[in-house]
Formats: structure tokens, sequence, C-alpha cells
């Protein structure tokens, strides 16, 4: 029998599975993050090659799709590969499998999210967690990638900047140069702080994530349901970044589905209504879809797609 | 003759007067960079110190004020305080100066911004350079702090969010989920990218500082002098965030004047309008002052001033 393997790394843990020919998932495992940029490129790398070989039995492999959080720019792509590549090799002559006569796809995560969808490449996907992304087909069969530019001056809509935002609403709230709101209290008490001007140094700490931050998104749901209006806002304010992203995508690849992916999925509710009043007005008919497959699922079936990079040998 | 000693330290240097009697400035110092959150302790302790030492002559020493970047919790001005009152007993033997029984102030450099207006402990400061932070005394006499929860989620007006903004439009605008503005090309150009999407490599770097993201303030102004709309919107947003921390404090402090300090004084031009919108339908009459004396000048003043924090010896 042959199988595919798909690895889907980020910056909590890395989701490996093994697919027989009909797509049917053999076996499920997990190991530790694979985004280098959090826990550095040994530990990435190591991460993933683990992954691989804790999937491989006595099948002969058909291809391996990686799907990875942090694979950024030209640089990240070269970088990864070139660790890949040796520690592939090094894995090939311990198991016996010639990695280099298979094809091994190595692309960003949201390429994973795109197969993920209906597992073909193409329509559109948007994925957004702690992070926002959108990624589409066009009309050509040419990628198309919108957002993503990081939690600095990207990633509208995503978790982290909403729980930025909340924690830019409570900061103005408590000095009074901004409206009056209840996340001054529920975010000071969800974390546990005596004094609002704690949120200084719980913040600011060299081991804060970016993944803590969006951990805030139910204390801000929370406080809007309760009524508050700027914890309302901003999820509002959310919807319609999400929704820019989409219309900009929707625009070059003229697709009209859309697949949504990752935590964003569980706010959705919330979020669904200025996102539709940014999106509908020019493409009225969107659908939205929901994935039909995991994110490791997705990676895997990356490894046919000739359309994305794939590890030189 | 008796001194007065004032050490202005920040993120980028330390700046060290001693002043006689009549406040005329007898010696003016540089050291390296006092912060200690981005140079470590030992370094801004010892820096400060030795700022200190230099300034010592054969004069009696009449009072020390320190005022810090970097000192916003009470936790940063204990680890500061406990490790300034060692050296300075150390610098002691060595001198012969009895600093325990000189009067030290430390507090953050908003402190000595607002001593630097008048040379009184009295009306209120509005520091803006890379952050923005108000300050003043109400009519209790009580200090009232407005803003300065940092980078992430305050300092709007400052240069670090005026050049972060400028980011986000360029992303914004290269993926067109966004305006179309001049600032695609002018930063590209102006940090010397191949291309736009290099913003990320270049604003992820570990060892990118708040600095050099506001060091593209001039940029800004520049593009927005060409008329791109986006530019100036960006300044007048600007203005509005320094107006609204500065509204927040006058209603506290209820004092009409205020000095402006910082940065931020070389393009007032362009931030003036928005934020004298903002404040004056509520203040029409505030004054704004330019600082009679320099920082450093207004730290020294600080030693003499009771309702700020001294170091017990």
């Amino acid at each position: 029998m042959e199988i595919k393997i798909g690895v889907d790394g980020g910056g909590s843990k890395t989701e490996i599975v093994a697919l027989d020919q009909t797509g049917r998932v053999l076996r499920n495992l997990r190991k530790p993050a694979s985004n280098y940029h959090l826990v550095g490129m040994e530990q990435a790398t190591q991460n993933i090659i683990e992954g691989i070989r804790d999937a491989l039995q006595e099948e002969s492999v058909q291809g391996i799709g990686i799907s990875l959080a942090g694979i950024d720019t030209p640089e990240d792509w070269k970088n990864m590969a070139d660790n890949l590549k040796g520690e592939l090799l090094v894995l090939g002559q311990k198991t016996g499998v010639n990695f280099q006569d298979i094809p091994v796809a190595l692309e960003n995560d949201v390429y994973g999210a795109l197969m993920s969808v209906r597992g073909e490449f193409s329509g559109n996907v948007l994925a957004a967690g702690t992070g926002a992304v959108a990624l589409g087909i066009n009309p050509e069969g040419r990628v198309i990638r919108v957002g993503g530019w990081g939690h600095l001056i990207g990633d509208q809509g995503g978790g982290y900047d909403i729980g930025r935002k909340a924690l830019v609403a409570m900061a103005a709230s408590f000095d009074e140069y901004g409206p009056k709101s209840l996340l001054e209290s529920t975010i000071t008490k969800h974390l546990g702080l005596a004094r609002v001007q704690e949120i200084i140094d719980w913040l600011y700490q060299a081991k804060r994530t970016n993944k803590e931050v969006a951990s805030l998104v139910p204390v801000v749901v929370e406080t809007a349901s309760r009524g508050d209006f700027i914890a309302r806002s901003i999820l509002v304010e959310a919807g319609v970044g999400l929704g820019l992203l989409t219309r900009a995508l929707l625009r070059k690849t003229k697709t009209l589905e859309l697949g949504i992916v990752g935590g964003i999925g569980n706010i959705w509710g919330y979020i669904e209504s200025s996102f539709n009043s940014t999106v509908s007005v020019e493409f009225p008919t969107l659908q939205i879809l929901k994935p039909i497959y995991t994110p490791s699922v997705g990676a895997a079936l990356l490894s046919t797609i000739d359309q994305v990079r794939h590890i030189e040998f």
C-alpha cells in the first residue's frame, strides 16, 4: 500500500497524518510546535522529522506535504527547505525510504488550509486564528495571498488583533481618554490582576505570546454579550477587517466560494454580520464553506499539487 | 559652592548636568542609554553612576534628580532604587560624598519633562517622542498620569504609533485591502527594500527597536506633503490621539497650560490642527508652552520636590 503523509505545523503543536490511497486517515500523530521563529530551527525540524518518522510503517510513501506557520518570506522557505532536506536524507538512511524520489511539498500553513476546504487546489480560504491571512487561486491558476503581515502591522480580525484592541480599550477606559468600557474590569478579573496598570507587566513580559493575547477573545465576546458597546465594536471591527481581506482576495480570484478555517470559526456568529456587510455589496452571492478535511489532511493532499513549492533533492 | 545633579536617562542616551545654586549649568555630560528594559540593569545603573561621578567635582552636592525611561511600575521603581542605592554607597566611599544625607529623587522621565517646562512642579506636560504620555498636577497637588501604556496598547500619537500605522497602510495598499497610498513606495525606497513584502523581514527582526519604527515619521510627513491622503490621515490621527490624552489630563488637573516635550515638537505643525480640534471644544483657552529647560535640568530640579519618590538610604 502507498501512503501520503501530511504535516500541519504551528506555534503550539504539529499534527501529522498518514493517508491511504482512498484518503482515509490511517494514523494521526501530534508533536510539539514547529514554527521555527518561535521554537528555533533545530526544534522545529526535529518535531517535523519525528512526526514523519512515526507516521511511517511498512507502506511505501507516495508523497509528503508540509504546511507550516512561519514560512512567509523566500528566506524562510529556503532555510526550512535546506534543513528539512538534510534531515530527510538522514532519516532515509535509517528507514530505507528514498525521500529524494518522493515529492515533498513545503508551504505556509494557509496552503494546507486551502486544501482542507474541499481537498482541491482551487477556490479561496480565509485562515484566521491568532493571525489572519487569505489565499486563493486566480482564473490563470496562480496563487494569490492577501494579508498575513504579522501581528504588528497586519492580521486584522485575527485573535491577537481582537485581544490587543481590547487591551487598548481597557487602558483608554481606565485613563478616561477613551470611552468607559466593562473590558476594564472583565479583563483585569480574567487575568487575575489586582489593578488595571498591572496589564503593562503582564503584556510586556518577554515570554508573552501572541496566542496568550488572542486568548482574551472569549472575554471580549462575553463582555459584548453583556451589552458593552466597546467590546461589540471590537468584534464588529474584526468582521470588517476579515471582510476587507476577503473582498480584496475575491476581486483577484473571481471565485465565489470561501472556506473559513481556524479559531475564528468559534466566534463566527459575532462577526458574521459585519463581515457580510463588508463583502456582500460587491459579492452578494459568496458561498461560505466549512472545510471537509483537517489541516493536516489538507497538508498531505498538497504533495500532489504541482503549483506549490517542492523541496529539491 | 553647592550643586544639584540631574540625570535624564532614556533608550538611546543618558544626559547628566550639574547646576549651581542659581540654576546655571556648570557641566553637561552624556553617557549611553539607561532604560534598563533595553540595556539591562547592570548597564543602566553603571551609565547613571558614571554620569554622576563625572559630574562631581569639588563642590558639595545639594540634591540629585534622576528621571528615567522604563520606570513605569512599582516593581520597576524598587528594582532601580535598590540598585542605585547600592552603587551610590560604593561611589560615596570612593569620593567621600555622603549620598545618604542628600535627597535623591527617582522618577519616570516624564517627571523631568514636567519640571523642564517652567522649572516648577505644576501644570501639565505632554511628552511625546517614540511613545506618548501626559502628566500633570491636580488642584490638590497630586500627580495625574495619562497614557504611557507602551507601544502595543498605548502611546497614541507618538512616533512609533505613526511609523507603525504607516506600515499598516503600506501593507493594506500593497494587498489592496485598504486604499492605495504612496507610502507603499516611499517607505520601501527609504528602507532600501527591493519589494514591499521585505518589510516583514525588516520589522520582525529581534533587534528591531521602537525607535527605528518611529524613524519612519519623516517619511510619513514627506509623503503627506506630496498630497497623499493616507499619510495625511495618519498625522491627523496622531494629533487626535495626543489631543485625547491631553483632554483627559486637563479634565483631571483643571490647569490650562501644557508643555510639549520630545521629538513630536519637530512635527507639531502637521498635527497641531487636529490636536487643537480635539482639545479646544472643551478647553478653548489652553496655552501651549515650549519648555524653558532641558530634560536633564528638569531632572536636577526634581531633587527638591517632596511629592516625588526619593531613594531611602
